[in-house]
């Protein structure tokens, strides 16, 4: 069968899961875009700039497992750059990928626009490199290898990779033998680690399972579960990879944020002798600046590429082997543990001016069984990774690259990752200044999301680690009930304003009982409220830069 | 002296020039920012994200000079780096300044947040030195020794530099035994150059200068208009540096951009037999994709590090040694050329929909002697490079980078670089929905630049490439002229709305008598129409992705 190139890349995301393509027009990936939107199981989403873009794919991969995000060469290629970054540390598989001139202007080394004018035309596929797993320069020779071959590594890696397609490859008919491959993936041998960790487990007086994002990313919630039943073992989870863990389970024991914790928690954790890290990553912010009181020596790493049982280490083994591998181990637990309490979901409600702590209370009572849930680093996420979720609830954050605004674009892209969900964000309005126009493509595309924005008058999360008063962490007050207006969204909005518990309990009501619209709530809260383990982490991080 | 090393860096700065610094806070520079607040010749301008501060700063150097943008680790730094690139492409030198973890921090391997959380900290760095001049690592040893080397590299190669800034070596105190020196150009020896020059002059029949966007990064222009003036060699600008001659000069042809040249000027320049490349690069924006017909065998090139004539060649002598030397040449031509025929300032006013070509003799009759005038790259750059300007004017565009969204941030920056000049910006939707939020920062700082945002519903230069009716050129429809209310600019700014040319010319009536506020105005025009220049180069590169 004869094919464009570009035309078997788009059967190869597709085949692998994507059913949406974000990114911006330009004019060396134009004649791509028209097998985008003539591809019968992908659409086009335009987005409002390149970066914007990039958030969106990473939210809407967290969903839906793969997504593809395409830019120009040079301009957008680099304005998309801190987006894919994000997704690589926070293993979010991206296809980045960036359209280029023709092939003979690149051997020529023409001076073209969107070059650096000197005839490179590598360097930003080089830039590239760190952020990604794999990045391809695609020939019409290499083609169909290449573009297995990165695809699949995203999916195995859980990453993105970056393709550079040159407009005439794109257009390059070439035959083809087969249909693009889904990846699947191939199983190594873990006996000897799965041997090694039960050996330990039989050690153990206090054991305890330390979970996070890796089991979003590589979506092994119920092997974790089937696993955690079947030996008793409590779970506490980080900040990042909430969702990782069923918090309705009766052996969830909470958040794990070092000396912040609940004190129950942080007692158990900090004092188990045998500490199964399964996915997760001990950062700063997960842990209130490394905080940790347990002895690094009691863990066993169970990471993408990354397993350490005492001697037993190994840098190729996939978690995804390891954690099926987990149901192997013979071993019960009988050492007692405490029992997660959960929100009450009691609040009091008053016309005084709304607290952040009252806040998150009533959002807690707010959440459906199958929101997805999408945080903002600053108070926003610090106020929710404390909330109590249903195990039909997902979360997004981004504590560990932590770029402010990716929630908004975010936003967009899970909610088109699934329709019949819906997708509530809280954000605050420094952040929301950095990507507030992703709200027009949000309208254009007629999602119903449900927005909460804090007005609080500034960088609060700044504001607390250094500069409490000082002008740089102010921002220019801006009317934000009028933005769905501004953005072409009269008729799709319905926008609020929130002073008090009250008005916000109210506020939510209307929203529940009006689902055919987007909500868009301006919420006020004095400039220096913030959660309560905020205050804390900022107060740590601001320790670690002195 | 004791002086912690954040200081010496922002006095090292002030001295070369800089008075504003560009950027957007972040934990690991906000003590760096208590430095820079209380500096006696700096003032902080807080953007609304770190693409927009780049672009601000690219701005502000193209009038000031110099600029610093500062932004945090990872997140920020990776932002930015689409507006850094740009001001390499273009020569704009800036110095892009990323706070860093601290020292210890880094040595460790922590995982921190804003890393990619693997231990690593210079995969940023790495990247930046694909589109930066020099970049460095500061530490307490080295901070004197490399401050002022990359500050003293981005002036002399009039590109941006990097400096990664770990906040404990910001706030570390250090002996400072003398201020930190202004750049000084260090002359080359030319003399050589300078004889083949005025050896190929002296063979010429018809002679010509094709000057360019160096002219303006080094601030050559009396030196070029003198040597013009003794030796009567006309001269041809490209659009790439719109600004580098003194178009009232009587030796000026006008713009050659190759095929769609003027017919006389086309002429007049793919027939000379010596063309001097003074600060000129023939991209393919600048010359309708390479459409020059003169014999490249006849250029000399007489650009930064890359002199040529004949088989004369160096690649490490400075421009700006080789203008002034072409003082010394003994040439007078005596080959007649075309007058430059500069717009009559004529023009219909009517009630009918306004055209672009109507809209673009309005506008050069607005232009007053003093005005920075910038365009953006789209219908706004192909209609505004043919205006004719003013020795006072100075034009900001981006022709070889392209970067659409570019010219509303750097409003800012120029806008602030001189506050007594008035700056009028050409843009289209298409492009202001990228980065529309600087408008918030301009009302904050309180300037007042006259914005022509022209509504035509979509991205006109890529229709024009290519999918004239394909919906990936559609944007979503804004309600533009609420964008100031929106921003908390009510009271600031004026706004007007336009379909006519009597219209237009009734607002810039009203702009003229009132230079308090800022204007915004916003220009309807048919989806289909464009400027003639812009039909005719999106032809060319249509067939260049062939």
């Amino acid at each position: 069968m004869k094919q464009r190139i570009g035309q078997y890349l788009l059967d190869s995301l597709h085949v692998n899961g994507v059913n949406k393509v974000f990114g911006v027009p330009g004019d060396f990936t134009l004649a791509f875009l028209d097998d985008i939107i003539r591809h019968e199981g992908l659409e086009w989403v335009g987005n409002t700039n390149e970066l914007n873009a990039a958030y969106a794919a990473d939210g809407y991969a967290r969903i839906n497992g793969l997504a593809a995000v395409s830019t120009t060469f040079g301009v957008g290629e680099l304005s998309a750059v801190n987006g894919i970054a994000g997704s690589y540390a926070e293993r979010v598989p991206v296809v980045k990928i960036s359209g280029g001139p023709s092939s003979i202007a690149q051997q020529e080394g023409r001076y073209v626009h969107h070059s650096l004018g000197e005839g490179v035309f590598d360097a930003y596929s080089k830039m590239y490199e760190h952020i990604t797993a794999a990045t391809t320069t695609l020939t019409a020779d290499n083609a169909i290898e290449e573009i297995d071959r990165v695809i699949h590594t995203a999916l195995k890696e859980k990453r993105p990779v970056h393709i550079h397609l040159p407009i005439d490859v794109a257009l390059t008919e070439i035959e083809v033998e087969s249909r693009p491959k889904a990846y699947e993936h191939t199983p190594q041998n873990v006996e000897k680690f799965i041997q090694a960790v039960e050996e330990k487990l039989k050690t153990a007086k206090q054991p305890v399972i330390i979970t996070g994002h890796e089991i979003n990313s590589y979506k092994l919630h119920e092997q974790l579960e089937a696993f955690v039943n079947k030996t008793n073992i409590p779970v506490a989870q980080l900040s990042l990879g909430k969702s990782a863990f069923n918090e309705e389970n009766e052996r969830y024991l909470g958040i794990y944020d070092g000396k912040i914790a609940e004190e129950n928690v942080r007692t158990y954790v900090d004092n188990s002798d045998v500490i199964l890290n399964i996915g997760a990553k001990l950062t700063d912010s997960a842990t209130a600046g490394f905080s940790y009181k347990f002895d690094t020596d009691n863990i066993i790493y169970i990471n993408q590429n990354d397993f350490k049982a005492g001697d037993i280490v190994s840098n190729d083994i996939s978690i995804v082997d390891l954690v099926n591998g987990l149901a192997h181990i013979d071993y019960k637990n009988e050492t007692q543990y405490p029992k997660y309490k959960r929100s009450d979901m009691q609040y009091e409600l008053s016309d005084a001016p709304l607290t952040q702590s009252n806040y998150f209370k009533v959002m807690n009572a707010f959440l459906k069984k199958d929101d997805i849930l999408l945080a903002e680093q600053g108070t926003s996420f610090f106020g929710a990774y404390d909330l109590s979720l249903y195990n039909g609830n997902q979360f997004i954050g981004q504590p560990l690259w932590g770029s402010i605004g990716y929630t908004f674009p975010a936003l967009l892209g899970s909610s088109l990752a699934d329709t019949n969900r819906r997708n509530v964000l809280l954000i605050g309005d420094g952040s929301l200044h950095l990507t507030v126009q992703s709200l027009s493509t949000m309208i254009r595309k007629d999602i119903k999301p449900v927005i909460f924005v804090i007005n609080n008058d500034g960088y609060t999360v700044e504001r607390l680690i250094h500069g409490m008063e000082e002008t740089y962490n102010d921002i220019q007050m801006w009317d934000y009930k009028k933005l769905p207006e501004v953005f072409g969204g009269k008729d799709k909005v319905v926008v609020h304003d929130v002073k008090t518990s009250n008005e916000l309990k109210s506020v939510m009501d209307k929203i529940d009982a009006d689902t055919h619209h987007m909500h868009f709530v301006e919420v006020h809260m004095a400039v220096e409220d913030a959660p309560k383990k905020l205050i804390d982490i900022a107060k740590a991080f601001s320790d670690a830069n002195k």
